[in-house]
């Protein structure tokens, strides 16, 4: 089972995939995908050569993945994934990013460590690593919180706690939002966060659009007028 | 200032690195780096062509970072940077794997954002990532906590910290150890994890000796003899 990280958007694939990633396409005939329409322009934008009519594509979307998680519809996933050949590849795609981190994937790959399949993970982009990388905060020790609570008083709640885990554990703290909620987020960031704080938003990373600011939440403030992030995905990081 | 990752071990680097990262360095003549003598290697490596004479290294590396973050060594940075072009690019190359995650590069990334410096992460290979995508543990929710204590009991109280935290956060859990220490510690996961925590080790990520198997605490018991992972780049995760 071998897992490729799909790019973000449509830029030349030298700028974030190794060569070698588009060979190991080459010898992929099923294919474990979120959604088969992205997939397939996917496939055809890294120059894979095969017919995609003659490949096999398994939906493993939040719909698939939580019936096979409850145990019912475990019989689709088995039955296709037995009339897989010894010793067949079967590829896992992200929608984009890695795949398996914050994506349905790590269903399959639980799979297969059951099934003793060697798993076989491929070097491509993560937005959470890049945001952290170029945040200039502390990558000795951070966390993945993925999406803060969308209603205002608990997110607020959530945002204290965080940063205070942040102190007590010299943490730093990354999370995502819903691409249209992110102006809101960056608003409620500059108001709750302690004004020496440094926060980072890492925006359309590997995009040309792209753009990283890190700055103590009380500088903040004055630049905020200036960033508009609604509906780009963007990682928010803070730390000491 | 552009954050270039370099590979671990010198497998070909079409493997693990984008053919744009190989572009970009040909544009660099400035480089902060953790070790000279392995930057150079890694630069030839890469079929650097520029002669390597001609190049400027600046060394930031526990050192140089503490005197650095005290405040005492700041001259020698400041008048070192200062003496760069405007426009000219600066490389910030890991010692292996991502700059700036578990590596001093973070505190040049944090000049840069105070200073207004464009900062430009690339991709390349990142073992957490590598490791976390490979485990079928969940990506939704993960922390990375470096290294935990040396000492038994600490280490043992903190491993149970750490699982205590797992269930209530959901929260997968990823750590790294000396790596002559590694069988040690897998010996004390093993004895000390509920046995139903799934644990996975992954280790020589990215080389041909790779090896990433996720099993329940209580059947590593068993396999346990069957896995030496002394000085073996190793990465630890469990969750549930």
């Amino acid at each position: 089972m071998i897992l490729f990280p799909v790019p973000i958007g449509c830029e030349d694939l030298c700028r974030s995939l190794p060569g070698w990633n588009l060979q190991q396409l080459e010898g992929c005939r099923h294919f474990i995908v979120e959604e088969i329409r992205t997939a397939r322009r996917f496939l055809r934008h890294a120059g894979y050569r095969h017919p995609l009519d003659e490949d096999f594509f398994y939906l493993l979307n939040e719909h698939t993945a939580s019936s096979w998680r409850s145990g019912t519809g475990t019989a689709d996933f088995e039955s296709w994934i037995a009339r897989i050949g010894d010793g067949e590849d079967v590829g896992v795609l992200s929608e984009a990013g890695l795949p398996c981190v914050a994506d349905p994937g790590a269903l399959a790959v639980k799979w297969a460590h059951e099934h003793n399949v060697e798993v076989v993970p491929l070097v491509g982009p993560s937005s959470l690593m890049l945001a952290l990388m170029a945040s200039g905060l502390d990558g000795q020790n951070f966390v993945f919180n993925g999406y803060l609570p969308v209603d205002a008083a608990q997110r607020a709640k959530r945002i204290h706690e965080l940063e205070r885990r942040m102190r007590s554990e010299h943490q730093t703290q990354l999370f995502i939002e819903a691409p249209y909620r992110n102006n809101q987020l960056l608003d409620a960031l500059c108001s709750l966060l302690q004004s020496e704080t440094r926060l980072c938003v890492a925006c359309d990373l590997t995009l040309p659009s792209q753009l990283i600011r890190t700055l103590p939440a009380g500088r903040w403030k004055s630049e905020r007028s200036k960033t508009d992030l609604h509906k780009r995905n963007t990682v928010f990081l803070f730390g000491e």
